[in-house]
């Protein structure tokens, strides 16, 4: 981890001024496609290449439980994570039509499910990795969720599926997660991380009603309380009050930032891996895109707290990278433009301004 | 016209409820999807089928020229109309670019360009519909733009154009413009209509300087002053202060209701168009989707007063249908979560909630 922290480099404000100026030779009013063109003007200064390629696109669908589920903070029992695991190999979820959309592919990975999915993998055709740290993590509310070593095991998973998956040559990442109860470690991370109390960055999740919403906010209390996490110490607190699957996209951030692709981190969740990524290594930010403005109450100040600007706003809560995927439609339609577009001068296209 | 407004009704909240059943039972909690589950709800309303097919996709983009251009409105001259035109023709212009990246196709229509395509129109893919209603409206500070007679024609062109294309089973339209000096006509339509005052509805177009805004709103006020448009009459609206591609615009949303076809409206200049239908006949509302939230300040102020919140904001402000294109993905997606997603029974995913 540390080694690959130390790989990461912050982009050269001069590949946005390249990219600028070809933008403005295009047949349209300068600046009037707005954030599409910050989207070129970004990949071609994280690829460091003034005429990137749109590359494949794959969504990396993090699976893991939770210990704390068995406090009643989620409105679903636990064994939905490992149903909608297998809905996921078996392309029938929102990820899988929203990547089929994107024309993206999608990736699951087991980094913590309670489940054992040896006898599926082999019959479906949506990859399933295989990366169990742990059976579920422990309960928060009772001690920490994971030892630290195994956080970092979850960090390091990330790590080598993004130079995997780099080196495949995938030009463009997006993340995702699975997890009944993960809008409960997420709520605890962003609460310690941005310095907001706990009642400011909890939400209602997959849809709980008002009394398990106090409980809720009541139990990440509890936790945060007992364990102690060390706010200067993300992984700290990613051991004591996080998540595998969290642990896993904090992970792949750093592994794209270290390998220059770009990565669209999905809702709540996905940030909340973003936000262990950036306290470990703030230039991380420079690689990530906000996919889109999440209900969920606790997305907004963390993606303040990074500087991100989310691209979409459809009143999404679902995770899984659905987000994600639709946010690709849209970096990509920044890159087409800026490749495909004609330039005044092959257009035949005045660009006198009058007085 | 008038056969056509006449047959519009509006849409049945029976198909909403029969759209929001087949939602409620996809592998997601309830409403985690948001405006793309409105997307589907809607599409399905519209269409009367409870299993809506993704259609061919195409964006009419209506091209007209302005006499009001010599009152030094627009940052670009005149000449750049056909120049553009001619881009579209070629395939190197943002709407072709972002068409292409939505599977969408462009139609382009001379409606009121002042210049003569017969030359051009053989040697490109793209089509060109010659529709030529007039050359270029007259200068309406010194007198009314258009007479009632050419406004009409221009609604019938996007009427039957609206007619031709939902009988060749096209079923996602696109409303797009080109016209230099075009927010001025659509600013006078939005003060006129809405009751809002000249200066809160014009802004900077493709980019006019303070003075030259300034200059922008006085001649809107003079050319209200001059034509006195009736409020309560959209088509003398139009025609004295409106433009050709308005009026095209305008028609192809009449009859895109007419047909029950999904309209997508671009920004501002579109929604001018689509603001003339409204208040022709209000129904049409329930068949059009608005594209983004441009950066053009009477924009917002036509959604408000149709009473549609549009579904990107991505500081677009180049017209052509692009942001039409952009949000036609998300349209879809929403349309492929409700076909593709399985449900609970299918997934065997448990849907009982705890207490």
């Amino acid at each position: 981890m540390k080694e690959t922290l130390q790989k990461i480099s912050s982009v050269k404000p001069d590949f946005f001024e390249k990219a600028q100026k070809r933008l403005d030779n295009l047949t349209k009013p300068q600046g009037s496609l707005g954030r599409l063109e910050e989207f070129a003007g970004r990949l071609v200064a994280i690829t460091e290449n003034t005429m990137p390629e749109p590359g494949k696109k794959v969504v990396f669908t993090f699976a893991g439980d939770h210990g704390v589920a068995e406090e009643g903070v989620s409105a679903y029992p636990k064994e939905v994570t490992p149903q909608m695991v297998l809905n996921f190999l078996n392309g029938g979820a929102g990820i899988n039509v929203l990547a089929r959309h994107a024309g993206a592919e999608v990736v699951v990975i087991d980094i913590g499910v309670d489940f054992d999915f040896a006898d599926a993998v082999a019959q479906h055709t949506v990859p399933l990795k295989m990366k169990k740290v742990m059976r579920g993590t422990k309960n928060m509310r009772k001690g920490p969720a994971m030892t630290r070593e195994e956080a970092e095991k979850c960090i390091n998973i990330g790590i080598e599926l993004a130079a995997e998956y780099a080196k495949k040559g995938y030009g463009l990442f997006g993340t995702g997660d699975m997890g009944i109860a993960n809008t409960t470690p997420s709520a605890a991370i962003a609460s310690i991380l941005t310095g907001k109390s706990v009642s400011e960055v909890t939400g209602k999740g997959t849809g709980i009603g008002d009394d398990a919403l106090k409980n809720k906010i009541k139990v990440i209390g509890d936790a945060i309380a007992l364990n102690k996490p060390d706010p200067n110490d993300p992984v700290d607190v990613l051991a004591k009050v996080g998540g595998t699957e969290i642990g896993g996209i904090a992970g792949l951030i750093i592994g794209a930032a270290a390998n220059r692709v770009p990565v669209v981190i999905d809702g709540f969740i996905s940030t909340a891996g973003a936000l262990i990524a950036f306290c470990l290594e703030p230039k991380t930010k420079d690689y990530m895109f906000a996919a889109h403005k999440s209900v969920e109450v606790g997305h907004a100040v963390i993606l303040e707290k990074i500087g991100l600007r989310p691209i979409l706003d459809l009143d999404l809560r679902l995770g899984e990278g659905t987000g994600a995927a639709l946010a690709m439609l849209m970096i990509e339609a920044g890159l087409k433009i800026y490749r495909e577009m004609a330039t005044f001068g092959d257009a035949g296209v005045a660009t006198e301004k009058k007085d």
